[in-house]
């Protein structure tokens, strides 16, 4: 068959920049898989209403689920499973490269993101994000290096410190402090005595870097100001499992919570002015509950990006001049639901695998047993499992067993520790005619690479002019 | 997380039937996966581009990439995994029901299809499949019936013998002979003497039983008028995989050979008049292949449903009075694409698995293991392997050792035997204006329910009417 009339690598139909709106929300669920969302929208329908496997009935709509406008094709330009840091770049800059590379082509060269555009033709930025904040996504609009694992260069990077364009991100929120800091702080992780937290603060940054301060931005309303820098974990922030269990003087901030709070601070940054704001939000830990096959941690992840974009819609339907895109980078797990797949079994699991297995290693106490089937298996769904079954839960890999067993259960299939190559589903909103045009022109698929092209249309940016730029200081 | 402010259960946004096209084209990829776009489409840059694994460069679209606009929920009234007859009742009636039945709800009262009240409001109706004509999917627009495998009285229905509403379909097209034929013919599957092809024939239907018969439609143009009737194998259709093998002058006819005839014969018998034509066609067989864990019969089928798209959207281009929506009933396999996956592998395999292993089961002559070296696994692209994995090959299931084998070459996974619970991708196209709308209101997720409610506004049609009709004659 002849593909050749057919249209390559353009969005279909597309009118290119059709849509102009003030602000922008792209918004990027790391790994989320077409089954993701049917997973989390059937538990929502057994977990809070009368639907059984034999008996579903009608299914609730997930916020995003009304959202769906067509897909992405996520290739890098290495393999034909990418990474995150070569889908980031993809859809950050509109280039693809290699697996594990951000913000420059196979070459070596810089190429410009959408964020850093945005910053300079006067728009504020964001990132929000619950991985460190020098992870690969976020940094692949805020960054350039060989190595998505050099996140101290990256960091440095974000923070203005070493960025051929200087200072370019005006919300940064998410976790991460360890590559901040100096290393004459016990939990830095960095090899040299930069102190980037100082130097943030010397650059006029507001620094949060804990729950109180976070509240104060929002409590501080008009006081504290853009540029601001908060991260809340040395590392990634906890899973949303772990998280909304935590207790609530000293429980992180949430996705949506940091969401809420960086919309806040960028609109009353710009609602004056003409030009408003890009921020990219990322629902990170999807994808790292999927490599590990944890299917409560992937769940929990799920529902608070889908709580995400129930916010962001509703802002939007206030603030009619914004416009949102959410697409994956990429799948993560080869997650599929074959018959007799169960949902229910997922209720009653409070927490994330790797957190239960943390706290079983650290158990001092006589009755291991008792311990492992009290605060280990039922707090993770699995009060009523086997003495046999314990056994073997309990030897080797805790957190591993954990999750494979309650996937098991669940007759959720993974079929990868990696990510796969299936296409990811876009999602898009804004409000009245700037929405229908939005559908008109986003419907279809589309490589991952044309999104951030579409966005410098509709922005009224230039994507070549910041490479340039980026060279020029390279 | 709350979701009950959430639009449930209906088209999200969407202006009930806004659109008013002449016709309506329903093509359904009976077990499409997200991944077998993804498939098709790599395995095409490969076979005919110079994309490779390690430098994928842009892909190609594939004609249906670019009418995505969204998905749909498929689980059935007592199952989160459908069949293709409960998820064939939904997508024709708008009416959930268990698996295994067609047209009837669990409580055994039938409900009306999108397809019978077309008939009923004098558009003229048509079927073009390549199973039985009798199977789950072309019945369930087409007949009520408990069991799905009531194929004979399926058959009776369809053709007008014993349905309620007499005869329904203008044009049916596909396979199924045998349930056609009184027990007096050698091929017959029916166990009483009924002659359904001759009753066919009183009631006026052109009736083609080979290709020359079929090429008689075409070359007949306005001499042979509807209602036609033409079943090309006793069972299914072969895999497209096989038929393309055929030599040309028995060669079945394709599906995008049938979808042509069926469009022309549907356009010179309404194109003067009112009213139009509502024709569901399926690419029956996608799902057969995927049962089979079956790479190289499943791609050639994508290619094939693909082919008949792109005769549909031109098709509409000349006739912008007409709609197309496609959407798969379900997912079939569990497929997914894991790294390291790569569609050459299936360069240079021309068969089905089945087709292969059913000539080796056939085979007679001494070399038997030169036989299968070169006729079996030579055709199935797998010419290079040793002698060891040909002695693994050809014991046991042939079939399934020789699809398992290529699967596991090409690095795509398979959850299961049986169908799965992920959502389908929705698409559609119409030219112009219309087009455009039916972006606005067909964006979003929808419970598989909505699709023909959907058109029963679009087609100013009544399904509650003919279910009436139904019980009435019932």
């Amino acid at each position: 068959m002849k593909t050749s009339a057919v249209l390559a690598g353009t969005i279909a139909g597309a009118a290119m920049g059709t849509i102009a709106p003030k602000n922008v929300i792209f918004v990027v669920p790391d790994g989320l898989a077409p089954a993701s969302s049917t997973i989390a929208r059937t538990y929502l329908a057994m977990a809070e209403g009368d639907s059984t496997p034999s008996n579903p009935g009608i299914m609730p709509m997930l916020p995003v689920d009304a959202l769906a406008i067509g897909n992405t094709f996520t290739h890098s330009a290495n393999s034909l499973v990418t990474d995150s840091a070569a889908a980031g770049t993809a859809l950050a800059t509109g280039h693809k490269t290699g697996n594990g590379i951000l913000g420059l082509l196979l070459d070596g060269q810089p190429v410009g993101s959408i964020l850093e555009s945005a910053k300079l033709h006067g728009w504020k930025t964001g990132l929000v994000v619950t991985s460190p904040i020098s992870h690969a996504t976020p940094a692949a609009f805020s960054s350039h290096v060989q190595d998505r694992n050099n996140f101290n260069s990256i960091a440095e990077q974000q923070i203005g410190f070493s960025h051929p364009l200087n200072q370019s991100v005006d919300v940064m929120l998410g976790g991460g402090r360890c590559n901040f800091w100096p290393n004459t702080h016990s939990d830095s992780c960095r090899e040299d005595k930069i102190d980037l937290f100082g130097f943030a603060k010397e650059q006029g940054y507001y620094v949060a870097q804990n729950r109180s301060q976070f509240d104060d931005i929002e409590l501080g309303k008009g006081e504290i100001r853009l540029p601001i820098l908060g991260l809340f974990n040395d590392a990634d922030l906890h899973y949303e499992a772990d998280r909304k269990e935590q207790d609530e003087d000293v429980r992180e901030p949430s996705l949506s919570e940091m969401t809420e709070t960086a919309l806040n601070a960028l609109h009353r940054a710009t609602h004056c002015k003409d030009k408003g704001y890009f921020m990219m939000i990322e629902a990170s830990r999807i994808d790292h509950a999927s490599h590990a096959h944890d299917a409560n941690a992937h769940l929990w992840d799920v529902l608070e990006y889908n709580k995400v974009i129930e916010i962001v819609t509703q802002w939007i339907d206030e603030h009619p001049d914004t416009a949102m895109i959410s697409v994956a980078d990429h799948e993560t797990g080869g997650i599929t639901l074959p018959g007799g797949w169960d949902p229910r079994k997922l209720i009653g699991s409070k927490h994330s695998a790797p957190m239960l297995a943390e706290q079983y290693a650290a158990y001092e106490g006589d009755d291991k047993d008792a311990f492992f089937r009290e605060e280990i298996m039922a707090p993770y769904g699995l009060g009523d499992v086997s003495d046999s079954d314990l056994a073997e839960l309990k030897s080797g890999d805790v957190g591993a067993n954990l999750a494979e067993f309650l996937s098991a259960r669940a007759g959720i299939k993974w079929s990868t520790g990696g990510h796969s190559g299936v296409d990811t589903t876009l999602y898009a909103y804004a409000a009245g005619e700037m929405g229908e045009q939005l559908k008109v022109d986003l419907a279809g698929a589309h490589d991952n690479t044309d999104i951030p092209k579409y966005l410098e249309e509709a922005m009224g940016l230039d994507l070549e002019e910041v490479t340039e730029l980026l060279r020029e200081n390279w």
